[in-house]
């Protein structure tokens, strides 16, 4: 079989969802490598053999989920900013759609952030590809020149960088959602820069 | 005993710089949890129970090892920045050694990330410490109309975080040191912001 079935059918699915849900409380709670098949069938409510229908093993889960999460975090983002009129705007709007589902999904930077001890090719695919995409907007804003002629790259890890630990103080260590002064902030930095 | 026992004598000042760096590689190459103290030892060429005199167990090492992180890279920064004559010029110097410090030593990454998954208060205590250092200088600096008036929270927090992901993007999966080309653009990005 390959690493993940994907169900037929919307009982299929919903059962698919359960394992998916517990895999990530789990993965998020105890981490990936005190998390066993076992407690992810008890925890989702299933029979162990159940959770072998849809994924190979416990690392197909891992895989999967950030596949989902990435995904999932990127259509949120479509569907806020589409009514946007500059970049500046989707930007902005951009932040705080992030932030509230890393609120929402807080396994979300465990999951992602343990994928390097997990394996290193998925972690580095999983940012490649992000930034990649970052990019395209990035390089199509400053052919409209919304945005400073700097590489496109740098910008793109800058900004992963700044949404990631800002996410990291309020979301994980202060167990809070991140303030719209500090959205507002960034944005001045972005727009200003922060040094006379 | 206490953890960690500071040795009085140079040649077991020698010994546990040796334990430690065998650690450091070891955490790095195969994470926390797939490293054992038989292993430390073995690598570093000294018998279990030599590592029992300087540490309690493999987390104390791993908490050591994360707090000689933290000062080490501090006092190079502190050393590279004390003929600067602005806070900008200091930001710039402190990415270059930053990022060299982080290349010569790349399990400094895994070894901090990793730390929320061994001990989620250490991983905090790492970046509260870190970042309140950072604000105590960027107030200074505003006290100073060197740096914009924006919270010297957020502004630590987007810097620590341009850091570690432009760092992890060159260093970690480029394998290459960070270029002064990405530097200059990082600058140009908190002198000026990116948004037009």
């Amino acid at each position: 079989m390959s690493d993940v079935n994907i169900p037929k059918t919307s009982r299929g699915q919903e059962t698919m969802d359960k394992i998916c849900k517990a895999a990530e409380e789990l993965f998020s709670e105890k981490g990936y490598y005190n998390t066993s098949i076992m407690d992810i069938a008890q925890k989702a409510q299933v029979a162990p053999g159940t959770v072998y229908i849809y994924f190979k093993d416990k690392k197909s889960i891992f895989k999967y989920l950030l596949e989902d999460l990435s995904y999932t975090i990127r259509k949120e983002i479509a569907i806020a900013t589409k009514d946007c009129k500059s970049r500046y705007e989707e930007e902005k709007i951009g932040f705080r759609v992030f932030f509230d589902f890393a609120r929402k999904h807080i396994g979300l930077y465990k999951i992602i952030w343990e994928s390097q001890f997990v394996d290193k090719e998925l972690f580095k695919d999983y940012y490649d590809n992000f930034a990649g995409r970052y990019m395209k907007r990035i390089k199509a804003a400053q052919n409209n020149n919304e945005i400073a002629d700097l590489d496109p790259e740098t910008l793109a890890y800058c900004l992963i960088g700044i949404t990631n630990f800002v996410g990291l103080k309020w979301i994980i260590f202060n167990d809070k959602p991140v303030p719209d002064e500090v959205i507002e902030d960034i944005m001045k930095l972005l727009k200003f820069g922060m040094f006379r």
